[in-house]
């Protein structure tokens, strides 16, 4: 096998397992025998061991989702419309998996600790990168900067909780009542201050 | 040392061990030595073992809750005003901890699966209690049960979220913006529908 090809098997053998028990549960050992990897290639693809990889595994998720987002804006999608799409992705996800699955930040959040500095680091910074874009998509359709920030800041708040209820009750309604919630929240917003092009 | 006493020592070494490193990756070892406890008064106790364990964990706190809910009602304490205290009282002792501890519910919600059913249940039975009582709140200030429930269950969503980004962001910020966004969008569902005896 290439070295490249065992990165990647390790890497996305540590997100799912991740995903399915949070990150603490998982041992090297575990993620190695799902990749097919010898011990050896772990430590020369992630030196700094579980925080590394943890750290990884998060920003190839953290990627994947800002990148979603960038190209839904592109096709003029609102910011709405794209917090509604991440939250059915979850919810289908979710129920696909019969609820032994949590999208990847919301599973390892709470484990972060003195010893995992690289997650936390990586945590934070999908977050932030999020509530940048989707702060962007907002302030683009007239709302204030300030306001436009905290509209994305409890959206994602909102779809963390409700995958938290999600896979408590087995039931992704939580998910699915998301874009509604979001609306809403944006509405009294612009009643609030009218945008100045409005 | 009194076999109340061991039994009450090992359910609290567990609820804060839990809530420091999620549920996975606290051994039983972890719990006894902590709760200075030898490990047959745990299977005394807790004959299921750690899901067992877990399980009454929740239900403990979930009982606090309640009856805190409960008190803050008989006080005259309207719904909202409930939730932002709860958020509150979250956002204090996580900064208190330095993020580095999150309620508990939260904090092993993500962990469940086939391994653990009786923790599974628990959960579920603590959100639902809490939706009940919240929903409750909600109806007796005169919204429809079904629009007091979704409300309940929106808030509960929101506090949830907050927890995760106040952990991942060093930040209790989110937790304290809980009490505002239920306010609006309380005040949003009472525009649609206004209540009979308004």
């Amino acid at each position: 096998m290439s070295d490249a090809s065992a990165r990647a098997r390790i890497l996305a053998a540590a997100q799912d397992l991740f995903q399915r028990r949070g990150f603490h549960a998982v041992g090297l050992s575990d993620i190695l025998a799902v990749a097919k990897a010898p011990k050896g290639s772990l430590y020369h693809h992630f030196p700094a061991g579980k925080d590394e990889l943890g750290a990884r595994a998060v920003e190839g998720i953290a990627a994947d989702v800002t990148a979603y987002i960038a190209a839904r804006r592109a096709e003029g999608a609102g910011a709405v419309d794209i917090i509604g799409d991440l939250a059915e992705m979850s919810a289908r996800r979710m129920e696909q998996e019969r609820f032994g699955w949590s999208p990847l930040i919301a599973a390892v959040a709470h484990q972060t600790g003195a010893d995992t500095p690289l997650l936390a680091q990586a945590l934070a910074g999908a977050y932030a990168g999020w509530r940048r874009l989707l702060g962007e998509a907002f302030a683009d359709e007239g709302f204030a900067p300030e306001i436009a920030q905290s509209l994305a800041r409890t959206a994602i708040a909102l779809l963390e909780g409700a995958v938290i209820l999600a896979r408590v009750d087995r039931d992704a309604a939580p998910l699915r009542a998301v874009q509604r919630q979001t609306t809403r929240l944006a509405a009294l917003e612009r009643e609030d201050r009218p945008p100045t092009n409005g």
